[in-house]
């Protein structure tokens, strides 16, 4: 079954609000293995939804709707609906009692507003609104569905989970998808990309199931998607985690978590599962690396302290950087990145400490350490050693690149891997 | 001028990602005055690319076509775009050379990810990649334009705001749209709109001009979006600014800065004009603070230091803070605040400390002391004081809603503004 998804409002269009619910929604279908064809915005221009009304279920087997159901003079929808289907509105009085405690409930007083939302098309399913006062729609013609829902996002996210999917569950026909995201650091696309090698011989497309890997890159590392298809749910997962053993077997010094997972949290956890208690001496980073790691609830527990030693002298006071280094080899070097790091290890009393010092720009470069270079220091109680990098030439991307490239270090230190 | 803008990528059809590009494009769009008509999601597929550049280009004025240009095999737009306009791709010495330097500095070898991204259609106008490999591409056609670029939002970005609407706002004609965004912290949108009162006093509606004026919040504060729109600049300029010289005549204080203004870069501004420098003592901002005014370019100048003193330890150790203060109060209290400022305003010699500490939660609140109190310190020779703030119960918004509360308290300072 493949549907597409309308979401009407000019505040779509002017960028004024991002559409998260098409995004919502799509999630939704998409685990019960209906697949979106496209989604589409469109302003509150009655000609408009009208024309994406036909076009879209002439081509899908389901439409879905949100948006300009309210009560105000911009909400069309529902005269659009009307048009559509060639039907009338009629009032429900079930509706009107439903309203009537909703805005007894908030103390407020029956009014115009009110009224208008009591009139529903008919001919058609009316889908039931927990938290508002605009009612949902489902028509059902010629074994295809049409389901028109507000905007406000909890109330829709409320008709999705109570009704429509278990609605649609009941109907569809065909494939199950699946999918599972690794999220990998440390890496490039393109590199990442030649070490997977062949897409071709690591996916699993067969009479029986189908699949696809994306490469989904962002600052922070390039994200994996594994998606399959079968007929049989337990044969698209199998397909998934078999595309995974694949990509795990070439690729797995580069994956550090699964689905929404942070690295921030990933580190965390090992952190919490080995006892150990971690410190951080920023320069470059200027505390973010600090910033994403209590971002972490329960972060208290093995976070102890962070420094943001951005002038020499905070170095030397603080970390107890030896001036003479600053002088002799500057304070973006090997030798003071490892300094920051052993010195914030020893002041914090902790297991770990890490470092960072570089040049964000965009000015301060030079030919021999130009901007992007950063050196990343780690200390423990066995060993002190700082890791040259570069970054690029964005200051912000420079700042993302080293915390996360930071953190990735405490990772593979901590899983026991060998540093490249 | 109408445009439609067509995002490419399962990942939005499957929910994965949220199409926030589409927002960006829409907002910039809008702000010279460019109407988009429509935002399609399509997938990774080429008849329907094909079938979607066919029917907006036919529609629209403007297509601006996002994501599908990366190296690997589900990156199809390139192809697509080349049967559309049948055209052929050739190989660019100049993008070589360009991807070259990028990989040197990054220290990447010559790969054939690489090698693909040097092929570019004929006939068509390149857009640089500032941020990465892939270039975009400009096709004029019979006073059309259609436009394509990457779908990593930083490289889109960077385009839109260098390239493509610099290009597109030479080619606009018809009445003449201004923005003009004023940006608030401090105070809830409700609060602002009573402050400011009738919204339509404050509008110039004649048959010269239009106005409107609308407000976005989010979680560093609202910012208020003045529009203007008539035949001539010069009198869509004229009332820009009189209805902002109505709104400062009532909301003058909570406003920081204009249009993409952040409050780090003003506070920095008015730091380097005073000549003075600034420390942070953070607590439950975890870095925040320290992360926000090193974002900064030239922050060197006036930030000596940041320490997160996550444990007491720290707070003791560090900051000087009086262990006697903790065991008293508590690490979450108005006298350790202030101790915190103090401290760390004396070890880092400069003019300015400020501090949080607070519970950021989601576990760690009690009735006394609940989950979003933060106490923010302030410190200079002349004082030093406190204040208590309730910033809800998101871990993350109560981080960022310190942090700007933080930096915000440093701007009335330097202004010279009642604390309220």
């Amino acid at each position: 079954m493949q549907a597409s998804i309308i979401s009407i409002g000019d505040e779509l269009l002017v960028g004024q609000v991002v559409n998260t619910n098409a995004s919502f929604i799509a999630n939704e279908l998409n685990k019960i293995g209906i697949i979106v064809k496209n989604i589409l915005a469109v302003g509150d221009n009655e000609r408009d939804i009208l024309n994406s009304f036909e076009k879209y279920f002439l081509e899908n087997d389901i439409v879905l709707v949100t948006g300009g159901l309210g009560p105000t003079h911009d909400d069309i929808t529902k005269k659009a609906v009307c048009k559509f289907f060639n039907v009338k509105l009629y009032q429900s009085s079930e509706i009107k009692e439903r309203i009537k405690r909703i805005l007894s409930y908030r103390n407020i007083e029956w009014n115009a507003a009110a009224e208008e939302q009591t009139f529903v098309p008919e001919n058609c399913t009316i889908i039931p609104n927990n938290l508002g006062t605009a009612a949902g729609f489902l028509f059902e013609r010629n074994e295809k569905y049409f389901i028109v829902m507000p905007g406000v996002p909890y109330e829709m996210q409320d008709m999705m989970i109570n009704f429509v999917i278990p609605f649609l569950s009941s109907k569809r026909k065909g494939d199950m998808i699946v999918h599972k995201t690794l999220r990998t650091t440390g890496i490039t696309e393109a590199a990442l990309s030649e070490l997977i090698g062949n897409i071709e011989t690591l996916l699993i497309n067969n009479n029986q199931v189908s699949s696809t890997l994306a490469f989904l890159p962002s600052p922070a590392g390039v994200n994996l998607r594994i998606t399959a298809k079968s007929l049989k749910n337990e044969y698209a997962k199998e397909t998934l985690n078999e595309i995974e053993r694949k990509i795990r077997a070439k690729a797995e010094y580069y994956i550090y978590g699964i689905e929404s997972e942070d690295l921030e949290s990933v580190v965390g956890k090992l952190l919490i599962e080995r006892n150990l208690k971690i410190a951080v001496a920023e320069s470059c980073t200027g505390g973010l690396i600090a910033d994403k790691i209590t971002n972490i609830s329960g972060s208290s527990k093995y976070f102890e302290r962070g420094i943001v030693a951005y002038s020499n002298q905070s170095k030397i006071e603080i970390l107890g950087v030896k001036e003479e280094l600053i002088v002799k080899y500057g304070a973006v070097s090997e030798e003071v990145a490892k300094a920051m790091a052993e010195g914030i290890r020893l002041i914090s009393k902790t297991d770990i400490g890490i470092s960072t010092t570089g040049i964000a720009g965009p000015t301060g470069g030079s030919v021999e350490k130009p901007v992007g270079l950063v050196w990343i220091g780690y200390s423990d109680a066995g060993e002190t050693f700082a890791l040259k990098n570069n970054f690029g030439n964005d200051r912000l991307l420079i700042k993302i690149r080293a915390a996360q490239a930071a953190l990735n270090l405490v990772r593979l230190k901590l899983t026991g891997k060998k540093i490249k």
